[in-house]
């Protein structure tokens, strides 16, 4: 039944041949791996405005014009990250992410900041952009907000479900939502755009006039801190890089193509709407209850169709940014895993050929997060950049490395661009660690070297598995000899008999043991079952404490001391009942008896199972 | 390390040979019989007066000095139950709850019913006393009243431990709160008596005069139900007949000597406190946030040390009024699992010579309501007096059955006075079920039967199971033969080659399997194999869809169609990690090939651990 449920929600299992062709072309692609990264126009302008208010609430004025000059600013940015990670695409065809790239070009420390990084990030992707989705929703309907944190932990679940179904029919499902939100974005700057110069619209008061500014410390502070908020636009443009796999031959070229695709619709919305506001005097509201990107099409469009379907695609796509990291967050554990830094099931193919283990393990983390963070955007954004541009810093350092090593013609050139790339977004990152640090970055920035180093530490442990398992030294042992140990209860009964009959067909030597906690007599123990096991002795260990485990342990000891080599077998008798509850109706002695003797050496655990035909 | 923290919190385990010695004598097992009860003198006043005030917000006016009588007439109740008892101690001097005298005199259905009433009325006054605790302390420190679960959770888990660890050291813990208790209230009664008549208070004014009273079906069903509401008092008088094996012999007669003590203790304290509320004039706070107790203290002796005092020992009654619980929760149940309609489990002794198990049962369950209920107890009290009814009214209608049936002198005489106990609290039974209905009554109508039930369906598996392992046409099998199975990765190390090893050692005919998820070559992989183990035939078995469990399932079948007779025991190599967390890093297929393997018939399992060095 359980395995009839899996089936309708997750789909038959597809056969290991059928891999190569879960491939797929540049429009395919891009809702996969871009709708994170275009989806952060929903909320970037935002976040570079609230940085700016709050300012103003500690008495620091910034004019709002500033706002188009550092969204310039961040377009620009955008442009040189995406520059540079082509470069990356066309070197490592069969992938490049920040991982690859820092281990091949940079050792393995590095990799693995890189590489824990980009698994937080993605984690934090899923919960922001999921949180933020939902907060389109909320925006449209307030009376949903006080939902917004089971609303979000449903949303992760379905894209769950969508991801354990397997890669392509993602593409199905997924492309429309990003390319009607990517449309209905422009439209919305376009109209605003038409309707504010031909006058249609009476714009918002200006806001009162800025007394003059005077530079200073605190004031440059909050420039940068502005630039750091609105830097969430470039979160996402590594997916490319890391997603080449999924593309269909030429790889790369299909690849870069995307990531200029994704760079262009990106830089364009995120400037456009920051200047739309402007001129309509939006700002956003400190409770978060209504986005910025809610209130500009209510000014625009009325609150009508419009306004509600460009609500429905901003969550659409937002709910579906989540789904680029339930692409790349199992591809890069298992990467990670096959390089045994992970643990090895985050290797294994599911049913579907994708990750299901790493799939199910982010949603579990998202949620969390989700739920630790009241599904409260701007609470989550600023744990969110640290590990976006650590992994980009990383990458772009990796490849000029990568370059000085080649001996391709135009490395000169090409490492120059990458090495703009690392200065830049490396300047970046220092910026978005000082300024938000007591923000909630330092989470993170504690949390990557911790990650990187339980990393080394699985590879440690898979290391010593590995010698010791290694058959290097292995000697064919002689003859194993050994003693079977029945534990049984007072009175002889079907089911114990039954385990003394199979512990007699394995070994010479079978003791049956009864461990007498209630102070029975010793005589009367040995006649009753000398009648049905006369060829059986019957050890009986006095428990004066009721305990269980250790007179056994003790006399498997004695064993052990008495008859050097030999392995210990205990044959324990088990139910296994037929409902469900008639399990707690018997004793877990057997459960407690089994863990206590896995960890002893030399001895061997048996169940026979007794099964009830009721 | 696990095991010296249960030793620091529990104790050293007792032997069982210990057991006799744990008696104790009148005023040793007072405090732990009739704290209950006892307690019951802390808010009975409080729910009567607040079943009149809730008459009058729907315009019944019942002038308050009505308290008055239906405090004497619940203090009569108290009386007869008390002799009714009396007479049951006598006649079962070996401990006769309302089980025992149900099921020897009235049958199985009734003792199940009654066992199942007190079993719920168990884990209620766990409840119900804890939240009124708590509540004597949010009384004298409002501030703490948001956290009254938390409080309550908490004494519920300090009541726990002190019975974990035995009953004698119970005794000494807990005497000293109960005496101070009694003393307190009547010091408390005592002095609001001679401070009124000697004038030294001013009295608050009296309510305003009713007007004049009709006598209508609605105003006797209010008069019913402030009864009702009263009857709390009564609760627990029961416990000391569930409770007569731990009294030191004569053991009837001390129990019936403490019960007549308890039982005048609580009526003096009940009537006096609802007298002095009446000449004070004090009403009970319909948000709960102060006890009348506390109103009155602070009265008479100002909010001062000695308000504390009362608060304090009031707290520390209630709080001990749950471990009467705890003293008789796990006893019945032992007593019912030994008839086995209750889990075998709860009939074991811990380690330190009490019924662990049930301990910990109720202490969830009461913990449970307490968080379901907000831990208000005029919440809970509604779903507390049906069970406590029920099981009284069945314990003396089997008295009366009893009398009939013995010869001893006197008999008649004896059947008349539980006839009467019988009569009158069945019709309080019948008044509460009625009156309280809706407010909850019902969830406790509608547990005690499907407990019932349950049991009953316990005892028939038990039945099953006993008639299944018996050993009346027990035959005895020719040999086992057995074929063992190893399921093998695809490269030879060293711990499945002690598994095969193993595997020789218990069987001529052993065969390895690999599951062939990764589509490797036949050849090769016998290759690979035959160098170690020339002697054991390898199967492929290719999984194209990357299952594990279904193709050794299939395979385990066709053994059992080629060799019919034969067990197959399934040889699983397993690592045994040295750190906890390791445990992570490696494929947990063999946990689930167990559990699959553990439904199959004529299987066995075999786990050989590989314990690793680090």
């Amino acid at each position: 039944m359980l395995r009839r449920l899996k089936q309708i929600l997750i789909g038959s299992p597809l056969e290991t041949a059928a891999l190569p062709e879960q491939r797929l072309g540049k429009l395919g692609a891009l809702p996969i791996l871009a709708s994170d990264n275009l989806s952060s126009a929903a909320y970037a302008t935002e976040e570079m405005l609230l940085a700016i208010a709050a300012g103003a609430s500690v008495g620091l004025l910034l004019p709002p014009f500033y706002s188009i000059p550092l969204a310039l600013a961040i377009g620009l940015l955008t442009l040189i990250v995406a520059i540079s990670y082509g470069q990356t695409l066309h070197a490592y065809p069969t992938g490049g992410g920040a991982y690859t790239v820092a281990k091949e070009n940079l050792g393995v420390a590095p990799a693995l900041v890189a590489g824990s990084a980009l698994l937080i990030d993605y984690v934090l992707t899923v919960s922001v952009s999921v949180a933020a989705g939902i907060a389109a929703i909320t925006s449209a309907v307030p009376s949903l907000y006080d939902h917004r944190v089971g609303l979000s932990v449903l949303g992760v679940v379905l894209i769950l479900f969508a991801n354990l179904r397997g890669v392509r029919e993602n593409a199905a499902v997924f492309a429309p939502p990003v390319y009607f939100f990517v449309i209905s974005i422009y439209l919305l700057i376009g109209s605003a755009l038409v309707r504010y110069f031909m006058g249609d619209v009476v714009a918002a008061p200006p806001p009162p006039a800025a007394p003059q500014m005077t530079w200073n410390f605190a004031l440059i502070f909050l420039v940068l801190r502005s630039f750091a908020s609105g830097c969430t636009a470039i979160t996402g443009i590594e997916a490319v890089a890391n997603g080449v796999r999924i593309f269909r031959p030429p790889a790369s070229r299909n690849a870069a193509m995307t990531l200029y695709m994704m760079a262009a619709f990106l830089g364009t919305m995120f400037v456009g709407i920051t200047v739309v506001c402007y001129l309509y005097g939006i700002q956003p509201i400190s409770d978060g209850s209504e986005t910025m990107l809610s209130q500009l099409g209510r000014t625009v469009f009325g609150t009508g169709p419009i306004y509600y379907a460009i609500q429905g695609a901003t969550m659409a796509i937002l709910i579906l940014a989540a789904n680029t990291s339930f692409a790349d967050f199992p591809r890069l554990a298992s990467v990670m895993a096959q390089d045994r830094f992970m643990p090895r099931q985050l290797a294994n193919l599911g049913d579907r050929l994708v990750f299901s283990n790493g799939i199910v393990l982010l949603a579990v983390a998202a949620s969390a997060l989700i739920a630790i963070f009241d599904a409260q955007t701007h609470k989550l954004l600023p744990l969110y950049l640290v590990g976006v541009f650590t992994a980009i810093t990383l990458s772009q350092a990796g490849m000029v490395i990568h370059w000085k090593r080649s001996r391709e013609p135009g490395r000169g050139h090409r490492a120059v661009v990458n090495a703009v790339g690392a200065v830049l977004t490396g300047l970046v990152l220092i910026v978005i660690a000082t300024v938000k640090f007591t923000h909630g970055a330092w989470i993170v920035i504690a949390a990557i070297p911790l990650l990187a180093l339980a990393c080394r530490r699985v590879r440690d442990h898979y290391y010593v598995v590995g010698r010791e398992l290694s058959l290097m030294d292995y000697e064919k042992p002689e003859e194993l000899r050994h003693t079977a140990v029945v534990p049984v209860p007072a009175t002889p009964n079907k089911m114990v008999l039954a385990a003394i009959e199979y512990a007699r067909s394995i070994s010479k030597d079978v003791i049956a043991i009864h461990i007498n906690r209630d102070g029975i007599d010793h005589e009367q123990l040995q006649q009753q079952w000398h009648n049905w096991t006369p060829d059986v002795p019957l050890v009986v260990l006095d428990s004066p404490y009721r305990a269980i485990t250790q007179p056994l342990m003790r006399f498997i000891d004695e064993i052990h001391n008495w008859r050097d080599e030999d392995v210990v077998t205990v044959v324990i008798p088990e139910f296994v009942t037929g409902r469900w509850w008639h399990h707690f109706l018997h004793n877990q002695t057997t459960a407690f008896l089994k863990v206590a003797l896995l960890f002893k050496p030399h001895v061997v655990v048996t169940s026979v199972p007794h099964h009830l035909r009721r």
